[in-house]
């Protein structure tokens, strides 16, 4: 495989494509194995062309019922959703699906450490967010309150990610400081 | 919904509905949250007639470079491929990809636990066997040794698993039997 151009200020790329390179950073460097899952595809009609391979000739997209990234750092079992926004000041809630909240939800409950990575592509910011937290403005949004989390709160309830040239996204660097809070409240 | 019918036999079921069964069980019980991946296709050709939600007309499969399974168990990350065979002696290796091979290995480097759930469909018998001890096998393959594991291997380096009702395929039993005896050993 020829190298990839790791711009810094990466301009075009989607935080789907830096998430990717990073957890391709990640596996080659042996720190964790998480992987991007595929989108879920209802398969209405394949023709099998002779000895050519099948081609789906009818398909449609169906709603993900989970979230788009998991795997395994060091143990742990991680999950977590990749999201971005142009807004300066904060992340609308609308970017987030019930079903995937509900989804992080039942991991954390397995002890399992669920989170959203959200950037503000053009501040070129990048928050972690964990389930427990994001659960919080959800149901504050529920409640009657604001649709969307600030990008005071991000700076004061969430972990920022120093973006960096490879990897890219460094997000594992926010799961080891909020690991570290998790026990210290233990 | 409407109660399924889980036949005991479950004759004409696939592995893959039994285990989905199996983690739509651990799933409303709290027990774990394991989902099936979807399958990775290559979309050529969408179209967006009007108003209806878009159709894809030109998809390809593609080799899935993971395992078919994951999640989180009591704070476990599991991986693990189900696969089932006809033959009444033996499990053929060909069955599983090499790829697949490699990415349990990565996962068990992670402290992650991965395994196959093999059925002899004919005869009705489950097992577990650990990534580790497929190794052993997989190896031995590559050394120019048999391209099979024997049903006798299965029961004296697997872990049987005892098909029942709800759950129907009761994997994480042998999960946690597998913990037991790599917790002994350390
Ligand atoms: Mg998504
Ligand atoms: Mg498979």
């Amino acid at each position: 495989a020829s190298k990839k151009d790791y711009s810094f200020s990466n301009r075009g790329k989607t935080l789907e494509d830096e998430v990717n390179e990073t957890n391709d950073y990640y596996l080659q460097h042996k720190v964790a194995v998480i992987h991007k899952k595929p989108i879920p595809i209802q398969i209405v009609k394949v023709d099998y062309p002779g000895r050519a391979r099948a081609v789906i000739r009818e398909a449609y997209y169906r709603t993900p019922s989970t979230t788009d990234y998991n795997g395994v750092y060091n143990g742990y079992y991680l999950d977590f959703e990749a999201k971005e926004t142009k807004n300066k000041t904060s992340f609308p809630l609308q970017n987030v699906h019930e079903h995937q909240v509900l989804h992080m939800r039942q991991v954390a409950e397995q002890n399992g450490i669920a989170f959203l990575v959200v950037a503000f592509s053009t501040l070129e910011r990048y928050f972690f967010m964990s389930s427990q937290t994001l659960d919080l403005y959800w149901d504050r949004m529920n409640q009657g309150g604001r649709k969307s989390i600030t990008l005071d709160e991000f700076e004061q309830t969430g972990i920022e990610i120093t973006p960096g040239y490879a990897p890219r996204v460094p997000y594992l660097d926010a799961v080891d400081l909020y690991l570290t809070g998790k026990e210290s409240e233990e």
